[in-house]
């Protein structure tokens, strides 16, 4: 058992072992941290009809995108009408979703602009069963719902899908399969400019139920994951399986996941 | 064509459709932005050891989880060191990536955080080569790297594997597949807190290169990725694929993408 503490220990590899402009621009600092509590943040109702449309205005808001969009439709909301501590959140942090973070298509950025929203009023406990809601009616909803009526951005009518799938690649892939649509063309960036105002604004439906006290989860447990975590699921026999997404987009031996590596088309 | 603004359009839906508390809690807002510009973060370089450390405290700090990990072993060390306005940001926000997002399991959460503190400094297109490099770099490691010296958490050796995926779902699921180890248990958490120390090491060493004008990407675009751009890209016949993720994991008729609805196993 060493007789120094972790606290000399891990100053001392600052030190020695991180060398150059690091080592000599830092003060010196330990290795360990309080985590200093964060101010509570109190959430306020906000406008779901204000918000649909903050969504679709910030999705192409400097082409922040999809994640700026939703996030803006509740925090910025709360910031115009409320000024500070929301007004002083740096809003521009959350293009890390745009394209389900830097074109790497993961989650949805909508559905994490919102997510983030979420967390920054309340704890994972509380926030599950708002995130469940949210996800999984994503997941069940043919995409775009919003019909914007003036300041169009793209003037078309955009056909919709349902993807069984909170990922962005999935969600705008299986769109674009569907429709025929390029994945990158104007008319797919509308559909997910649309796609953002939805996710906005029934996010902020959550949001002001459970302020209300009033919020109840309507989406249960997708049948695949049911299936699946009666073998993989925590104490199973195979207890291997993470997360709650609808299983079927990747697990079904669909079309979509037969070997196209090989005799492919 | 209306002949009434979008302004006066939706400040009557606001008012009138919307109803009850919301609409009588609000003051008259129009549903139109100006989406106020938000003041720039300036970066400091920060200590890649330290930050490891801070990552692997960070994962278990609270529960906050491996997103919570990453970001503050950037963006709290340099509140620690630098005060405004990086002691202000709300870190208990960044709860929002466990478990990749609510335990949903889509981008796995080191990365979210890791990717979010880039996007505090960087806009999209000079943060794009950061993010390829960090989330690349992932897919073909196998983690955990870090091995705690001291206040270990789980003191165990922790096996490893690759997941060649940056979904918290096949991560960890691919870890537990491999190793035998269940999905939920202490040894996978600390594999993860392990992870976040390995993430929170890789992104500052990113950064500090982009701070010093030195940061240059030496992870190039997968194979599978241009394989399957080759006709699914942008401008080529079956334009449909959006994303940077290998492609392997779901799209090579690997044994774990058979129909397991049927006949399973």
């Amino acid at each position: 058992m060493s007789t120094i503490s972790r606290r000399q220990v891990i100053a001392g590899v600052g030190g020695v072992i991180v060398g150059g402009a690091v080592a000599t621009a830092l003060p010196a600092m330990a290795a360990t941290s309080n985590f200093a509590k964060t101010a509570e943040w109190i959430p306020h109702k906000v406008d779901p009809a204000i918000g649909e449309r903050f969504g679709y205005d910030g999705y192409y808001h400097k082409g922040y995108g999809c994640c700026y969009g939703t996030f803006y439709a509740i925090v910025g909301q709360m910031a115009e009408q409320h000024g500070a501590p929301y007004k002083d959140f740096p809003f521009h942090m959350m293009e890390v979703g745009k394209s389900g973070i830097s074109n790497w298509a993961t989650i949805c950025g909508a559905l994490l602009g919102a997510a983030s929203a979420f967390a920054l009023f309340y704890g994972r406990k509380e926030r599950k069963a708002m995130v469940d809601e949210l996800f999984r009616w994503y997941e069940q909803t043919a995409f775009p719902i919003y019909k914007p009526t003036s300041d169009i951005y793209v003037d078309k009518e955009i056909p919709t899908s349902v993807s069984n799938s909170v990922l962005c690649h999935v969600s705008v892939s299986r769109w674009s399969y569907t429709t025929g649509i390029p994945a990158k063309s104007k008319v797919r960036s509308e559909r997910c400019g649309r796609l953002t105002a939805d996710v906005a604004k029934k996010a902020i439906e959550i949001l002001n139920k459970k302020i209300d006290g009033k919020f109840e989860g309507l989406y249960g447990k997708q049948e695949s994951v049911e299936y699946c975590e009666s073998c993989h699921g925590n104490g199973k026999e195979s207890p291997i399986a993470k997360g709650k997404q609808d299983c079927t987009p990747c697990h079904s031996g669909s079309e979509a996941t037969e070997n196209k590596f090989k005799d492919h088309p």
